[in-house]
């Protein structure tokens, strides 16, 4: 990818982005402030910079009149970096002091996500083998002299062109047998399923289809189920849907789902809501992609153990009382058609294994992802989801617990929340000194509300630009309109009615930062519960995953600012994206990672959080910003200190001015 | 058994028989005829004979007067042997001369029928170790330090107490599990079915069930179906029902039923038919018993490829034309409910595996029942039902054929024909000199009609008694009412209708031997072409099993005056009963042959008939009595011109005169 360098002025902030960059993003990855309302769509026309040398493509300029133009001006969100750079940002877009900006060090925006190139070394154990097979046979029409039946002459050719041997026929298989391979004239294509003991014939189709074969993963999330559509050709996601889970209407956490169930077709009811919503999305990267159903061959689900038993319709009940025991922990490969789900013709379905009742198979699925189970260093695994669950250790010891951390990062719970799908806020920087956002929104458009990297991006903000306090309520007395006093307590509103894409102002309360917060606090506090169980201090850790459905961005420095994160070195921290979705991926396309699914929630040992005091010590103490013991994130006390700084410095400056 | 000399007077003829056998069946096995035309039943009053010394128990008297029984007389078929007995026959009961009947060599009545005793030698591999087994596992309860999911729970003590390793759990009985563990306070029994490559936990019940285990086994036939509910604590058959397969009215033969099977839904009204027929059939098994259907843990059917076609819902259209191609071979478990067989959950099927489109699994049953897979000795296994079939081999080496024989021997496509049930005829002797019938019923009652047995001892004995020429016509100027002119040809009255149980005379006729005639040719035939196929003769053959349901006796010199089977040594022949029931109770106790019965199938060659020119000319010289060459049959000829002597004497020595 080739690069370019962007330079800011009267900032003099330069830095190197890959060409064809939105100048917007370029601007905050800089850490330059625009004044910015509209999440980038062009609507507010407040993100005005001086293009001075180099060239940059423009979308569109109805905030700009000729005039402007003509002096250089374009829309930083409008415009695609082309070349090098000299940009000017003026007053009215920037605000605030050269020299106190220059004092704040350069941090990373985003942590470094894991990609293709880290699995062959973390997954040595990966590759390209589904669990299920297509076999193109042609096979010699049966004689007198060679009346071996159907089903036995396609056994034969089966070993005969890849070895498998005692191949099991499905029965629905040998149901169509007769008719299909004589109309296909014994040209014939199979489906095999390896489940690990036994070797299943399952699908039978006319001619050579083997060319055409996908798989399906799921992260099936207590809020949000995520799907891909894998084409087992090239081993590529061919594409990706996202949709609320539609249990949600019936609770939004496990417990209250759990309660439901128990309702008289509770179970039932919940069972066919989050079938459908598999459905739905399966159909929806059907007709995106053109593949034909019947190419998909085998389903792979990641959840937590309560929305697997869900899924299967097993019943949950006892999950939620004293000594929680779930039915199961590993499942059998089951037809899809099974539990509702008819996608074709022997398509079968599998669900990761499960730990425990509160260790699940998403997070299985993550720990296979990040390789962790193969390494030699300590690692930390976080799964930030609405059932945050922790694990920790390396080749050798696996440990894991969960904390109800709530649906707040996944939108849920606050009131302008969103998934993180377009519209949604993603990004989000206040300046220190006027109180303005400056917003980018997913697909760069007008703002619908606030996915889970915006929220902890937000709270970063308002906790280092002092709106908010460190108790997490939100000064209602400061000298600019966005704060104000609503129904549940203080605002702070991110983006006017008139700029937003509902019409409304969006905003975030202290009831949103409330739980905000808890949902922040289970996660540290599970963190070091589950160091001191094992005897070990945050220092010894030596890497940490992140992983959660945010959209393609997580901005470690801002999760460490709100203490949702421990204050280490951010070099030690990764992204690995929604965990549980990629070892779905993972386990669809290679069959020896089935096997290891198996042996990492075999190994794995639970603790289980419900019934432990220092879990609620520590939840106590983590219900502040950044943590009730200050000193435990030194970096950030130190952030604030500067930004405070910037504050006095930068209000004396220009005098509280706005743009 | 305590055994009684009983000696019949004038002849001198003695017999040892068991203690309590019936006196009219002793003087039968004895070669002592009495007429007798009621089956047994005290009805008609003919079977008059006088005690000497010893003594019996009488059923009834009331065809005798005062007088007669102070003179000793009792009825022959209500006496019950107790002790050493001499008995006359008077002459108005016995009519011949004694000097000719002296001359007659003593013939084994019915072949040596293998019984339990065999199997142990002639079946090493046999255990009683079933496909399904039950665990009673009383199970710790879950506690927070012992949290395992009751899936693994279950598996654990699976692996504890049995040492079964990575049972795959049942999907139905997942979702069954956590509300009954806990009702039965974790005191549970759980059957596992061995699949081979997989075990299968496949049903869970409250408390201790283990000592109530029953399996179904099941003869598929054309004609005839039949079943038995095993106890599989014991092994033992505790009870056996049989039922005309209801696909019968659909059409007699494999044929007609495949042709049926391509008709719209016509293959789903086979199947229902058949499952229905089976069904009714456990369910008298389970009435007569008082079992619980949940008792029942696995069905084995042994059926020919055709029928287990059909049961499956297998489309066997391929199996009627060249090259006659099955859909399968070899079958999977699958769940009873799949084939709409509901008795109970987690029921689980196996259909014994078929050797090609006319060799089926009902043979593959025999061979295995019969042992000669295992043995050293050339053994020839004729399986004489609706689809007549033959192997022959021994531990090295089998080849099988079919040879189409028709229901014939089954009661079918003869006029009074029935199955072998209670009222049919099953032996039979005719007066060479009065031309009258001694007859024996099963059940000792009023005749209904005549089974298998009965059919070839009354073929056997109307040839012998020359009523019968070799052509298999009856000659209808004898001087008896028995013999005369009817729609269909000749007729042969073997009960009136007043002695009958139908109220109608039950007779052979001409076209009733035609089919009879039609059928031992071409098992007669196959048995040819077979041995001819492999370069043998049928003298270097070391042991003939006859296997067929033809109730308890099947009286083999009999067979072989009909030229159905060789004349050879009869003590090489040996009658299996029905060797496809027998194979599937020895595959439902022990998985051990489960395991063979794939290995036979494997093993084993087919030759196929149907396009053989040998068959045809073999078959057209075998639709004789005994045969076109009957110099094949020496002993035959010589018993032939005995019994014609023995009637010009008796004739000349009684003058006709009749009883």
């Amino acid at each position: 990818m080739e690069k370019c360098r962007v330079c800011f002025h009267p900032e003099d902030r330069c830095i190197e982005v890959d060409k064809g960059e939105n100048l917007l993003r370029a601007a905050m990855e800089a850490g330059v402030h625009i004044n910015a309302s509209c999440g980038g769509e062009g609507y507010c026309g407040k993100c005005r910079v001086i293009i001075e040398s180099g060239e940059v493509t423009q979308k569109a300029q109805v905030k700009l009149s000729e005039e402007e133009v003509n002096q250089g001006y374009v829309l930083a969100c409008q415009s695609t970096i082309n070349s090098d750079l000299e940009v000017r940002v003026p007053i009215e877009s920037q605000i605030g002091d050269k020299g106190v900006l220059a004092r704040r060090p350069p941090i990373p925006l985003k942590g470094y996500t894991l990609s293709a190139k880290d699995w062959a070394e973390r997954l040595p154990q990966w590759e390209l083998n589904p669990p299920t097979t297509k076999f193109h046979l042609v096979l010699g029409k049966p004689t007198l002299e060679d009346n071996l039946s159907d089903a036995e002459r396609i056994k034969r050719e089966l070993s005969k062109l890849a070895g498998l041997e005692n191949v099991v026929m499905d029965y629905p298989l040998l149901q169509a047998l007769p008719s299909l391979i004589r109309a296909s004239s014994f040209d014939v294509t199979v489906t095999v399923l390896d489940r690990g003991q036994e070797l299943r014939a399952v699908r039978l189709e006319k001619g050579d289809t083997s060319q055409r074969q996908a798989a399906i993963a799921v992260d099936l999330g207590t809020t949000t189920i995520s799907a891909q559509l894998i084409d087992l050709q090239t081993g590529k996601v061919i594409a990706e849907e996202t949709d609320y889970n539609g249990q949600i209407t019936y609770g939004e956490d496990i417990i209250s789902r759990i309660i439901y169930s128990t309702r008289a077709t509770g179970l039932a009811k919940l069972q066919s809501v989050a079938v459908n919503t598999i459905w739905n999305l399966i159909q929806q990267m059907v007709e995106k992609t053109g593949i034909e159903f019947c190419s998909i061959t085998h389903l792979v689900v990641s959840g937590n153990t309560v929305m697997t038993h869900l899924l299967l319709g097993l019943d949950p009940r006892y999950i939620r009382v004293d000594p929680y025991i779930p039915v199961a922990q590993f499942f059998p490969w089951i037809k899809a058609s099974n539990i509702g789900i008819r996608i074709a013709s022997g398509v079968y379905l599998k669900c990761t294994p499960c730990v425990a009742s509160y260790v699940g198979g998403d997070i299985v699925a993550g720990v296979l992802a990040s390789g962790m189970f193969n390494s030699e260093k300590l690692t930390l695994y976080v799964d930030i989801g609405t059932n945050g669950e922790i694990a920790l250790g390396n080749k050798d010891w696996l440990i894991a617990c969960s904390c109800s951390a709530g649906p707040a990062f996944e939108g849920g719970g606050v009131r302008h929340g969103m998934r993180a799908t377009r519209g949604a806020i993603e990004q989000v920087r206040i300046n220190e000194v006027t109180l303005e956002p400056m917003i980018i929104t997913i697909g760069n458009r007008r703002p619908l509300g606030i996915c889970g990297s915006g929220l902890i991006d937000l709270l970063s903000e308002l906790f280092l630009s002092g709106i908010v306090d460190e108790r997490g309520k939100i000064k209602t007395d400061l000298p600019t309109p966005r704060v104000r006093e609503g129904d549940l307590g203080g605002e702070y509103v991110i983006a006017w009615a008139e700029e937003s894409g509902t019409g409304r102002d969006i905003y975030i309360s202290d009831v949103d930062i409330d739980n905000l917060m808890r949902a922040k606090a289970a996660i540290f506090a599970g963190i070091n519960v589950l160091l001191e169980e094992v005897g070990l201090d945050i220092e010894m850790v030596e890497e940490i995953l992140i992983a959660g459905a945010f959209g393609r961005y997580l901005e470690i420095d801002k999760a460490i600012i709100i203490g949702l994160l421990p204050d280490v070195d951010v070099e030690k921290i990764k992204f690995v994206g929604n965990g549980s979705l990629l070892g779905s991926y993972l386990l669809a396309l290679s069959k020896n990672l089935v096997v290891e699914a198996d042996k990492i929630a075999d190994k794995m040992t639970y603790l289980e959080l419900s019934t432990s005091n220092r879990f609620m010590e520590q939840y106590v103490s983590a219900l502040f910003l950044p943590h009730t013991h200050a000193e435990k994130f030194p970096t950030v006390m130190e952030r604030l200190k500067e930004a405070r700084e910037m504050a006095k410095l930068g209000r004396a400056g220009v005098g509280g001015g706005t743009s």
